[in-house]
């Protein structure tokens, strides 16, 4: 299973009474269909999945499936704080017909999720389940660092096969690799740093940036598997204040924001997420005015 | 609605198979009926609430509620990521017969879920439900620390009558009481800082360590009220060890190993939180027993 | 050797041309003696002693000391990285007369400072000092947290005395008195937590708050100590925004602000340190009138 | 000013009486020569400049200038609490004959050194001195980051030259790139991510770990230097353990431990500092075994 090149971590849009809006989902994964992503995760954290109920989740699930281009692989999000539960999930994406299970460390008992516990937890589930495991450290949102040492032991079971390494900390998909068996792939999660990890050895990007920029995002691939450094510097440069403002500090509310300047159906987030205020509005709006002006035959 | 004493933070027993022990409940709960406990917790944080599907989470609930002595003030925990999901455990818990609702802040989304967002989920679940708001700032867990001054803000909304102030920072309960209205309510959540707690304001405690001590715990506040400076100082300081190695350390897996050695009805935790060790079930023995050696009368 | 009541950590008063300005220290001073403080700290944090030449902490040692009334406790700042230049302070302490030297932990190799090596750098101090040591926890400057056990260990040598907790975490003076010798001394380093630390068993404070109002933070105090739970803890609510906007957000330059409203001889800090902005010394101003308007008696 | 390469910041040894060992320092610094080092780091934080005195610094600095290669470009750290005395050792680095001052922010006053006020700092630093200033950010030791915004606004002035990122956080690098003018030297501030470094843009290191294994890290330099991408990660990766063990957690003590084993004059670090344990030092020796043993042409 091998997981290179861009992929874009869904939105899950919402109608105006909050129910979950399958049909604007539909429109946008079409729409990508026709980008050149390697593929999507869906119910990710963009995609607000832990503010869906476990039934909006599996319709989510059935829904991006099957409008999604037969060349993109798809990824589900699968996570809970329970083992069981999250094996529920694992198996859920599985018969969904997903590919692969994106599966973040349980997190709500902190000072008690550690070591032995985390790598016994994530075991089970990659034992448990019928598709292969890709683990996800995004501390930001849990508090808890999964370290490279534990990875690299998590590595070693033949259904985990990489991790979405979201904390920022790039020198962390070296530290990654270097101790991990030959083969374990790294994903970068941000567009922040996604020169800086290709370029010391991440095959690719969970990028919320390419739910709203997909092309930019993929030629910025591109160029980095080309070997052409500068301009893949230089367009990493272009990209990244449009990724510290709509992702970084915007989340959920503020791709979707970005995503309904750019023509797609963004719309607001979930309660209690707030949506962008008008003066942020304005700001990624003229953000992506700048980005269109510096690259006119990209974006 | 008056929250004063000691409350227990019941703890959720668990079959063999993994299932939910209702018979186990029960028993705990006749034990601590006859007890000067003010009260119980249902569904917090000791009682693995975020390992409960909603289902096990109605059950438990009601079991509870069946059992408890008349005289005990029944708070039930009612905590989610959405708004929408949260209100409807306040609901639950109302129509389930609860006197008051124990509210988590959303976490998962830290960045994004401070000040106005977090005040606006409040006020949002207050406004809905039938039964008072009890505020539940616990950041080891959350990552989220509720700020004294929009504690303060959320004070006025008449249906918001307290917090429990676990994050073990004593100071946090002086300055919440200093810039809230008169009468919101501060319970400490810790029986680490149980007694300087009460002296400075706060009017009780819900405390993990009332579910392997209640007597004590009681006997702590009923000190604390007669004035008994020293001799309840010098009650906090027996505690303070066990408190810190079966519920800090332990989490709820230390809570329900000493429970055990109590007689309560204990057991294991649910995965992916896992039993203490031999080693630490030694040691928990060996505080238990040191307790009772120094306070023959009270243990 | 008892440290009972509250102590004023000096400023050291700059002229214009950036010298130490001893003769505005000796005006500071003879006011202060007429106050109810039961000493003063020179060469402390608020006093900018990392921001002086070994020379010029001399001379405000020798400065301070000829002009403090005879009644007064004198402690001094005996601080350095390195063990060697941390006794030779302290005996310079004690060859000027002082009391007790107060030793902050060296900090800057963090990662390489703790446990063992903390330990034996302070009994090192303590067994070369001639004068008693008055441990020093001021993690928001230093980085380390004394940890309880560890105060407790060193508060078995019998050249040190107590400790000046500045942690604002008041639970942590409940915690190293539980632990450390009878007659171990507490002083609360805030006058944020004062009253909550007095409660709880601290025997007294080392405040800034106090070179700005002295007599309120003695007042407080008195109150306390007569056991006024409840017109202590109004004067402590009263005292809290001023402490925090003066002490805490505006460190030595928001005191020595505070102190020239006030009449005594603040100016400015020494660079790097900048002066509080117009907008910080109106917001003072205005901080102190309405202190002074709640109680006319006592300001 | 180019500053390309690997730089060693050298250690500064200690005689049986606790004195500055000069001859040793010779003797180090001599072996050094033969090496492809670029240059020296004369009292940086693995010299314990922090340890020593003012008197020490200047005769350190003399002897290390005095027996350097003519082609070795000199560092000097000049960095102290006030901008006055950091504006005196930049001086006296200039007097002394050194190219470029290293000067990492005052840190004791933490929440008041930040934003203008560190600007104002280095600019007032920058201004005075005679030779261009080289910043130094390392958070793990000042608990201050320079934050990329920062940088490049002081990246303007034409006396800052450049900066040695110590965070350990990779991406930091390609943020101050992306927003410093053109010509602004970044240099790795450790050997585990120096290979990293180097491939989004720094110009070279200053290596703890080349004080210990120079050739290696001058190799590690060449080979990313010719585009062998692959061999140049290979051999970062053999590197990574020995930069972990000794630079990073044995600190100082390990620098000198390990260089001892080496053949260089190490000796002890200066109390408060302790030598590693005798576990540590034959962890440190069989790493370095292990080192030659997969790369017995290099080491």
């Amino acid at each position: 299973m091998k997981l290179e090149g861009v992929f874009a971590p869904l939105t899950t849009p919402f109608a105006a009474d909050g129910s979950v809006a399958l049909e604007d989902l539909r429109v946008n994964v079409e729409r990508y269909n026709g980008t050149g992503l390697a593929g999507y995760v869906v119910l990710g954290s963009t995609g607000e999945e832990v503010l869906l109920t476990r039934e909006e989740c599996s319709r989510v699930l059935e829904a991006a499936r099957k409008v999604a281009g037969r060349e993109k692989t798809l990824i589900a999000g699968a996570s809970a704080e329970s083992t069981a539960e999250t094996i529920a999930r694992a198996r859920l994406a599985a018969e969904m017909g997903y590919s692969v299970a994106l599966v973040k460390p349980p997190h709500y008992y902190k000072p008690h999720l550690s070591g032995q516990v985390l790598l016994d937890h994530f075991r089970r589930v990659a034992d448990a389940s019928r598709i292969p495991i890709l683990l996800y450290s995004i501390p930001q949102f849990t508090g808890i660092f999964l370290e490279a040492s534990d990875v690299a032991e998590l590595a070693k079971h033949t259904n985990i096969i990489g991790i979405k390494e979201s904390s920022g900390e790039v020198q962390r998909i070296s530290a990654i690799l270097a101790l991990a068996p030959e083969g374990f792939q790294a994903l970068a999660g941000s567009a922040n740093t996604f020169h800086a990890s290709l370029m010391i050895g991440a095959c690719g990007g969970i990028l919320a940036l390419a739910c709203v920029l997909p092309e930019l995002c993929v030629e910025l691939y591109a160029r980095a598997r080309r070997g052409e450094v500068e301009s893949a510097q230089q367009l990493q440069q272009r990209l990244l204040p449009a990724s510290r403002l709509i992702a970084t500090q915007g989340g959920p509310a503020g791709v979707k924001c970005a995503m309904d300047l750019r023509g797609y159906r963004g719309g607001a987030p979930r309660l209690p997420l707030a949506p962008v205020s008008a003066a942020q509005r304005e700001e990624i709006k003229e953000c992506l005015q700048n980005l269109q002006a510096s690259a006119p035959d990209l974006a």
